[in-house]
Formats: C-alpha cells, sequence, structure tokens
C-alpha cells in the first residue's frame, strides 16, 4: 500500500487539547486504548468510539479527560466522513480497515497513529516506538505506524544494547500470548480447554490448529522464503526502528497457549569489528536497568525472572535470565516479556499520540 | 558420580532372551517404557516392575514377551538385592536412584540403561541415541546413559545435517512440555487450569511457578553462569553424542503449557571453511527426510508443521519449517517435536537395550 496522497509537510498546528477517535474501539486492542488514553488522562478535548456497523450503540466505559457526563461512550460507525474534527485518530481494527479509511481521515487534516501492519515499511511513514526513537514521530506525514508487537518489546530490550555497542545479529525465538490474535483468540483458548477437558470437541476458528495445550509455529501467513509474514515483520520493522539496515534478524514466531503477554527468547551478537570492546555482562545489565522502558526481573538464586501471568496489565518490557552467550566472540541471551496488548499496541499507540502532542 | 567400579571391558555375554528389570516403572517413563517393550516385542525371558516401597503390589499391565499369564506385573520393591539373575536395568527413577542402585546392578552383571542425568557426562559411559551413535553403545563398561529429551530430539534432527556439512554452531529454543517433569507435571497442568478457570487456586508443587497459562523459562537448577542445567545438558550432551567437542550450542529452555511433546526452534550455522559448499535446502530437506528417525511434516501452503498435539505416543522426531537462514553465511532454521516420554525417553532406552542385544 503506497501513500502518494501525503502531503511532504505536515504543517497542520495540534490542538493542545484535541479530539481523539478510537478506530476499532470494541476490539481488544481499542478497549486497552481507552483504558491507556483514561489511565494517562490524556487531555482529549473529547473521544469517539468508532467501530463497524455491527457495533453501533455499544456503551464502552471511558472516564478520562472529554468523557461524556455518563462514564461510557457509544460506539458510532466508522466512516470516511468520521474524521471532520478529529484531530488524532487511533486505529487499530486490522489493515484493510486502516487501508480503507486512513486516506480520508490524513485528508481531513486528522494525525492517523495506525497498529496495523498496512503502512509500516511505507518511507514517508514514521515507525514509532517512544522510548527508542520518539524524534521519527516528528517527522510524520500525517500517518504514523505503530509496530508489531513481538517487535516492539524486541526493540525496547535492544536500544540500550546498541547503544553500547553496535548489534550485528539477533536471532529470536517467540512465545506468543492467543490474545496476539485478538479478543477472540483469548476466548478461543479458554473454552477450548473448558471443552476438551469435559470431553467435548472444539474446532479451531480464531487460529488455524488448536491452540489448547499446544504451540502452534506459524503466526500470519506464510511467504515464499518459508519465513511468515509475523517473522519477516520482526525483520524489517526491527532495522526501520533502530535505524540499522545492516542488522541481520532471525526469527521464529510461535503461538503457545498463554492469554496475555508474549515472551521472547533473545540472542545478541555484538559488532567488535571496529576495534569495539565487547561490553560486558554487568555492562549489558546496567544499561538495561538504565533504560526508561525496561524493567529487569532477574534473580536466578531466588527462582525470578519474568513471566507472562505475572505481567498483564504492566506498561513496561520485564528483561532477566541474561547471560553471556559464549558461542560468539561477543554476545549475550536474554528473555523479554511484556504486555503485547498494553505496551505492544494500546499503550505504545498512546505514547506516540503524546509524542504528537 | 564417577563409576571407578566399572570392569575396563564387559565381557558377560547376553542371552538372547534376557531378563529385564524397569527400575521406576510406575512413573511416567517407565510406564512408557513398558508399552515401548510390549509394542516392539522385546524379546525378554521375564520383566520385572521395580519401584520405591511406596509402590509395592501396584499392577502395571504388560502383555509382551516374558509377560506373566494375568498380563499385568506386580512391582517390587527396588534393592540392591534386585539384579542377581537380571541381564538389562532400565533405570528412570531419577539420579539419585540411578546413583544408589545402579553400582549394584552393575556389580552383579547387569547392563544398567540409564535414563537419568546421574551418569550421562562419564567418560566411560556411552550417551547413545540408536540412530546417530549406535556403535556407542557397543563399548560400554556396564552402563549405557540415555541423553536428556530435549537433547534427543534434537541430535536426531542434527546428524543428517552434520553428515552434509560440519556444523559450527546451534541456537536452541525448547518449547518443553509438562509432563516432562513426570505424570505429576502433567497432572498439574490439568489441575491447575480446572482450578483457576473455576475462580480457585492451586499453588505450583511440580513446578516453580503457575504453569497453566504460563511460560517458566527455566527447567531444572541455575548454575553459576546464569544458564540452566537442562541448557547445560543440551550443550554437553550434544557435543558428546555427534562426536564435535568444538561444536557451539546456545540453549534457552522453557516450559509452556503443554502436556506432552517437546517442541523445539532450531537455528544451524554450517562451517564451510575447509572449502566445503553450504548445502542448499534443498539438500537438507533431502538429508532429513532420508534419515530413518527423522518424519519431515512441511508443508506451508497447507499450514502443516508438526505440532505437539498431534504427536503424542509417535515414536519419530518431526521436522518442519525448513528454512535458509541467510543472517547467517550458510545456516538453516527448522522446528523440531517429538514425543519426548517416547524417543525423548522411554523409546530410546529400549532401542539402546535392543542394541545391547
Amino acid at each position: 500500500m503506497t501513500l502518494p496522497y501525503l502531503p511532504a509537510q505536515w504543517t497542520k498546528p495540534m490542538p493542545a487539547r484535541p479530539v481523539v477517535a478510537v478506530c476499532g474501539a470494541t476490539g481488544a486492542v481499542g478497549r486497552e486504548m481507552l483504558l491507556c488514553l483514561e489511565q494517562r488522562a490524556f487531555p482529549a478535548a473529547e473521544l469517539r468510539a468508532l467501530a463497524s456497523a455491527r457495533s453501533v450503540g455499544v456503551q464502552l466505559p471511558y472516564a478520562g479527560p472529554g468523557a461524556p457526563a455518563s462514564g461510557q461512550l457509544t460506539v458510532a460507525e466508522l466512516t470516511p466522513e468520521s474524521f471532520a474534527d478529529v484531530d488524532i485518530a487511533l486505529f487499530s481494527a486490522g489493515g484493510s480497515i486502516s487501508e480503507q479509511f486512513a486516506p480520508a481521515a490524513v485528508e481531513a487534516g486528522c494525525v492517523v497513529i495506525d497498529n496495523s501492519s498496512a503502512f509500516r515499511m511505507e518511507e514517508n511513514v514514521p515507525l514509532v516506538v517512544p522510548e527508542v526513537n520518539p524524534a521519527d514521530a516528528l517527522r510524520h506525514q500525517g500517518v504514523i505506524a505503530n509496530p508489531n508487537c513481538s517487535t516492539i518489546q524486541m526493540v525496547v530490550a535492544l536500544a540500550p544494547l546498541q547503544e553500547l555497542c553496535p548489534i550485528k545479529r539477533v536471532v529470536v525465538s517467540t512465545y506468543q500470548a492467543a490474545s496476539g490474535a485478538g479478543a477472540k483468540g483469548m476466548t478461543e483458548l479458554e473454552e477450548q480447554i473448558r471443552a476438551l477437558q469435559a470431553g467435548a470437541d472444539y474446532p479451531p476458528k480464531a487460529f488455524a490448529h488448536q491452540i489448547a495445550f499446544n504451540c502452534i509455529p506459524q503466526i500470519d501467513v506464510f511467504l515464499d522464503d518459508g519465513s511468515t509474514k509475523e517473522e519477516w515483520k520482526m525483520v524489517v520493522e526491527t532495522k526501520k526502528i533502530l535505524h540499522v539496515p545492516e542488522l541481520a534478524v532471525q526469527a521464529t514466531c510461535v503461538r503457545v497457549p498463554v492469554l496475555r503477554c508474549h515472551s521472547e527468547a533473545v540472542m545478541v551478537e555484538f559488532d567488535t569489528r571496529a576495534a569495539r570492546l565487547a561490553p560486558s555482562l554487568e555492562d549489558c545489565r546496567r544499561a538495561l536497568e538504565a533504560y526508561p522502558g525496561v524493567i529487569m526481573d532477574d534473580d536466578p538464586a531466588r527462582q525470578r525472572y519474568p513471566m507472562p501471568v505475572e505481567l498483564a496489565g504492566t506498561d513496561k518490557t520485564y528483561v532477566g535470565r541474561l547471560r553471556t552467550d559464549d558461542t560468539v566472540p561477543a554476545g549475550i541471551a536474554m528473555w523479554v516479556v511484556a504486555d503485547q496488548l498494553r505496551k505492544g499496541a494500546a499503550l505504545n499507540t498512546v505514547q506516540i499520540a503524546e509524542l504528537v502532542l
């Protein structure tokens, strides 16, 4: 999808108290966006919840700035005309909805922050993780893209290491939660387990195969080279966000029967060619500890490391199992967990909106 | 644990129809051993089921060669005197039981095939995967060790590639089933999910943390270098089985809420220094397809790849998601799944017993 209609420069000033639309408000990420906006007291003059015709009239709780007296937003239908007086539109309704409606929003003068993969690799669309590349957000031409969930948490953990010493190669295997497929993914995992334990059938709908008690080594569609689109996203998005086009990323993305929070086993190889000293394990630990978006939870003696069941609803990227990888000249291994509905999606989108303000 | 009492050479002939003892017969692996012996019609003259005093009198079904008329073995207590007229003892009752009773068994002239980690790295104890290094089994001095479950399935998939071109480095992330912690691990996963879905508590017992809906990045205890003993096992055992002491293995071992069958994301880097051509992806595919222990299940167009829920009770190592890793000069990535109670433990032990015959 190309965006030839984007203005060369975005000149429209942003009001201090913008009108904000959440497109796809009834989805798992959409609801989490409303929660993030409320919790962070995002200074909206007004909030609009938009979704497909099917959801019109649904009430969604929202008590933050710009909330109606009822504390409930009433969902309206998302149409090309929805954006006349909207300043910021947060999209999270899938790539085709973004492709269909984002152009109208931009033409109406609205800054689009898009959680889908539709525009992420467009040259004139910044791909932003606010801790990592905030300056990119300010160079937008109407559309700013929110990276893929599994990319965001990895990049937050890579950025402080990359500041320490250039990274040459990353090998990552993911353990991705059912909610990566939306609310229906979570429901399917819970109901399928119930059905199986009761001796009943529960054919897969949200996933290609049974997710209960299983690992599915496929997320998104397959590409010609045998990788999946999710794996490809981790490769190309990481390069774009870190501004290192030559960075090598090898990814295997796997769905596991976890409700919420993605986990990642990440192996990092540093590039020590340019007479750079390899950072020590303690250098890496200190850099991670000092990084705003990271919380270290790494105490093997007390069996402490980040785990998905403990981190639902949290905002940071948690790192543990930090250790030297002595199978390469200079490398470390780590275990990275984050709530992918929040930092991997809703929260990161709202953080971008805060940058735009 | 050293085994100084081992004879320099094992000279005792093995009868064509040996008396076989299964030590730890009531455990998840022990029961699977009885099933494997029966299914493969292992030519036992007699089968003895041994376990701790607590299990004495328990009846275990067994209808293979040497079975009693009842089709049930009655569990007897494992003592140092259990081995007087036993020819082969299959141990699967944990490392400390092996350390306690294997010496007496060897002294009684019994060949011990040990599924624990007690003796695996002993110099005079072969570590055997029958497809990979069968000749090693014949050089035993009374004790043959069965490798760790996660090692076995990886090594079966690596061996045909190693024949094609020397392997330099392997990076592996595991997705290991609850039954790796025995029958109690499986029970805990099922009952904990039931409890949580009913709104009740179910504190962890078999695992350090909640396993339901979770990923636990720790299997076995931590070592000083920040790796776990399970990860260390994958490193040292792989080198020993493949006879490549310089092979680099970087492992991250993770417990996932799966009942049975371990999965592994495996990245292989070939060593092409010695003027070797890098094997093509099709070379690798053909080598894997032709290998006796491997079944390829790799058809992205039909969303086919190995998955744990489909492979419980199977005997082979299943490989899918085979693709080029173009982030290294010569490499491939693959997804490896096997039933770790069978190929990873019981079956491999019985296959070793068949070699000894």
